[in-house]
C-alpha cells in the first residue's frame, strides 16, 4: 500500500503557489500534493526546488532537465522520469532528446560539455565516494566554472533524494506528462 | 583540487544562524560554510535541514542522526560520517552506538523498531527501485504511523543528496567532531 | 564511430520481408537493416525472430512484448525501448504501460501474473546463474504451464542477445517509434 | 523441477541433423534436445546457432569458441562451460586454455587481438550500455575490421540468450562434454 | 609482469615438506613454491593451511575441498579452481562434483547439508557484512555444530585470502593439476 | 545466535601470549579469545599473525595498519575496523587518520606511495580476478620492491580473511579499543 497522508491546510503563500501551477500547468504537481500533508515541508521543499531550479545558474533550465532524467533513469524513479521527462522534451523541443536522457544518455550525441556533465552527474549517483579531482577536473576542462561544478552537483544531488522519496512514498506522475510535447 | 567558492555577504538571517551556531558548537559546521557562497542556497538548505532534524516529528532526534549515519556509511560521506556520528555519540550517550552506525548497523543489538528502520533507510539508499509495499508494511509492524513512514524516508533521501555535494565538492568536517562525545 | 556495414543483396524472401514491413509500418525497422549487411543472417534472425514473438504462444504478443521492455530496461537499450516500448503502447491501447516498462515495471499495478512473469524475465536478465527451481514455480503458481515458462525464458534471453547487438553496433531506432501510440 | 517438456515430433531436415549429430559426436546435444519439444523453434534455433558458429568469418571456430566459454564464464552457465569448454580445448589442442576461459581469461597470455576480443566481449556482457566508440576502435586498432566486429558482438549477444536458456530450464550439458579433450 | 621472488633457503622441515610433496604428488604445489621466497612466510602458511585442511574436523576433507572450489569460482581464482578443482575430482571420484563446484554449485544435485554449507561459504565471500544470526541458524538447522560452523566459516574465510595472493602475485598453478582424476 | 564456543587449555606458548596481551594491553583481544577454543588453530593463527603485521617488512606497522582498515572499510568489519582502527591512531598519533581509513580513505591527503598502496589492496579486496600487470607496475613505479607488493597483498588479502571470520562467528571488539588514541 502506498504512503496514505492527506493535505492539510496550506498556507496563504503555498496556496498561491497551487493556484499558480493550476493556471500555468493546469495541474498540481503531484509531487508538490504529497508534501502537503505538512505544510511546513511544502515550504521548505518549494523554496528549496525553486532555487536550484529555476534561480540563475550557468547551466541553463535544460540542462538542469537534463542532469534530472539522466539522474532519475539510474535510479529507475517512475515519478521523476515522466515529469522531468517532459520537462526535457519540451525545453529542447526535441522529444527525442527525453528518450534519450531516460533510457541511456550514453547513446546520444552530445556536446562534450554536457557528455562531461552528465557522465559526473551519474558517477555522483552511482558511486559518490569516487569522486575526485579527477571528475570535479574533467567538468572544468569543458568550461564549467566553480560555481557551475557546484551547480551540477547540486542538481544531481537533489535528484538523488528526490527519486528515493517519490519511490519510498509511491508518488504517482499526474498522468498529463506522458503526453506532453512529444 | 576541491571546489573553490568563497563565501558570500549573508542576510541577517543568516548571520544570526552562524553567531548561534558558534555561540552553541564553538564552530560553524563547514557544509554551511560551503552553502554560504550564495545566501539564497544557504538559506534555503538551512530551513529544509532543520525542519528535517529538528521539527516536531515521531522519529526522535536521535533516531534522524542514527539514519543520517547508517546512510552515510553506504555512501561513505566522509563529512557526514564524521558530523553526524558525533551527533549520534552525543544524543546517545553511547559512542559505540556512533561507531556501529558508521561502520555496519547490523552488527549493532537494536530494537526491531530501530532495525526495521535501518533496513528500510539503507534499502531505500542502494535501491529505491526495489522499494516496494513490502517495505512499507515492514515499517507499519513495528509501529510507525504513516507519517513516521515518511520521516524515515525523508532524513533517508536528503542524506543521499546531502552525502553526494558533500563528496562533489571535498567538504571537510571541523576537526571538532572527531574528538565529540568519546 | 558506429560500425559501418552496408545492406547487400538480399534474396527474395528477405526483399518480400521488407516490401511488407514498408507496406505495414511505413519504414524497415532499423534492426532488420542492420543485418542485411549479410542475407542469410538476416534469414537467421529474421526467422528466429518471427517465431518468437509471432507463432502462437500461451503468451500473448502484448506479454511477449512487456517482457521484451522490461528486459531491456535492465540492459539500458536505446534501441529496443524505442521499438518495443511502442509495440506495448499500441497492442495495450495503454500509452503509460509502456512508458512503465522502460522505466520500472515495479511501479505498475499489475496482475499476479504480470507481475511473477515480469519478476523471472529480470532475475534471468540480471542474474541467470541464480535462477532455480523457486524461480520455475513461481511461474508455475501464477498458472504458466511448462511451454509458457519455456516461452517467458525465451523471450526474455532473446532480448539479451538483441540488446547486446544493438549496443554493440550502435543501432539507432527508426524516428517513427517516439511518436507512435502516444 | 526443471523443465519438463518433451519432445516432439521432427521434420525430416531436424531428424537428419541429429542423426549426424548421433553419427559425428555420438551423441545429440542436449540444448537441441530441449527445443526439440516445438520443431519450428528448433529449425530456427540450429540455422541461427551453425550461421553464428561455422558460416565463414574473419573469426576462427576456436575464437568462436573462447568468446563463448568467455561469456559463459561471466554468467556461471553450467551447461554452456561444459559443451563449449570442450569445444576450445577441442580445436586449439590446448587443454589448459578451455580450462583459462572458463575460469578467467584474463590469467591467459593472449595476443592483442584475442585479449582485446575478449575485453570486448565481457564488457558487452556485463555493461552493454557502456559499450561506446572507444570499445569498438579498441577492436579496429588490433586488426579486427567492421564484420569481425560484428561477429565478435554477435557471438558474444548470442552466448547471453543461450545462457539464459540453460538457466532457465536447467539444462543438463551431456555427460561425454566432461571428458572431452582432456 | 608476474611478482618475481625468487626462493630463499629452506629449514630442515620446510625442506622435509617440500621432499614429501615431491614424492607424494611428483610436485610441489606452486603456492609453496611462492611462499618459498621467507622461510617463516612458508612455515606459517603451511601449518596454517594443513590444520585448516586435514586436521579432524566435523568438515570432511572432501567438504573442505568443495568450499574451496565455490568460494575460488565466486573470486575466478585460476590458480585455486585448478589445483582445488582437482582435489574435489580426486576425494570424490566424481569429475563432474569437481566441474559443477568450479562453474556453479547451484546448478549441482546437493544434499541439503552441502547446499547450506556453500549458500553460507559464497554469502560470506560476496557479502561478509550480511552474514547474520539467520545464516549461522540455517547451518545449524541442517546439523551443523556450533565447531562445524567455525570451520565452514574458516575454509571459506582462508580461500578469500588465497584466492587473493594467488591473483595478486600471478601464482600459475602446477600443470599436472588440469589432467588429474578427469 | 553468535558462534557459542568456549576456550579450551591453552599450550604453555599461547598462554604465555594471552599474559603478554594481558601485561601490554590490558586485556587480551577478542580474535584470540575466539580461536582459543582449539589451541592447534590459535597457535597457527597468532604466528601467521605476528609475522604478518609484526616481522621485519618494507612496509612500516603503520603501512600494514593502514592496509588493515581500508579493506576492513570495504568489508564493513566492524571488529577488525574497531581494532585496527585503533592502532592506525595509535601508531600514527594522528586520530583523523585513523577516522579516514575507516570511514574512506580516497578522502585523506595521501602521498603517492600510500594512495597506491590503498589502491591496490582495495581492488584486490573487491575484484581480484581484475589485478593484472598494470596494478603490480603501478607499486612499482611508487617506489614498492618485489618483496613489498608480497607484503601489500598479504596484508590485504589476510583482512579479507579475518574480516570474514570475525563477522562468520559475530566477533564482538574489545570495548577497550573505541576510546583508544582519541
Amino acid at each position: 500500500m502506498a504512503l496514505e497522508l492527506t493535505a492539510g491546510t496550506l498556507c496563504a503563500q503555498n496556496q498561491a503557489y497551487f493556484d499558480k501551477c493550476l493556471e500555468k500547468l493546469g495541474f498540481v504537481p503531484n509531487v508538490l500534493v504529497c508534501y502537503a500533508h505538512d505544510d511546513a515541508k511544502l515550504s521548505a521543499f518549494a523554496a528549496f526546488y525553486n532555487d536550484l531550479m529555476l534561480a540563475p545558474s550557468g547551466l541553463s533550465k535544460l540542462e538542469r532537465e537534463m542532469i534530472a532524467v539522466a539522474v532519475s533513469s539510474v535510479n529507475r524513479c517512475y515519478y521523476c522520469l515522466s515529469a522531468h521527462g517532459a520537462a526535457v522534451r519540451q525545453l529542447s523541443g526535441d522529444p527525442v532528446l527525453g528518450e534519450l536522457m531516460a533510457m541511456n544518455y550514453r547513446a546520444a550525441e552530445l556536446s562534450p560539455r554536457h557528455r562531461a556533465m552528465l557522465d559526473f552527474a551519474v558517477k555522483l549517483t552511482e558511486a559518490p565516494h569516487l569522486i575526485g579531482d579527477a571528475d570535479r577536473a574533467g567538468l572544468r576542462t569543458v568550461g564549467f566554472g566553480e560555481r557551475d561544478v557546484w551547480d551540477v552537483a547540486a542538481v544531481a544531488a537533489f535528484f538523488n533524494m528526490s527519486n528515493r522519496m517519490a519511490s519510498a512514498v509511491d508518488m504517482r506522475p499526474n498522468p498529463q506528462y506522458h503526453r506532453q510535447a512529444r
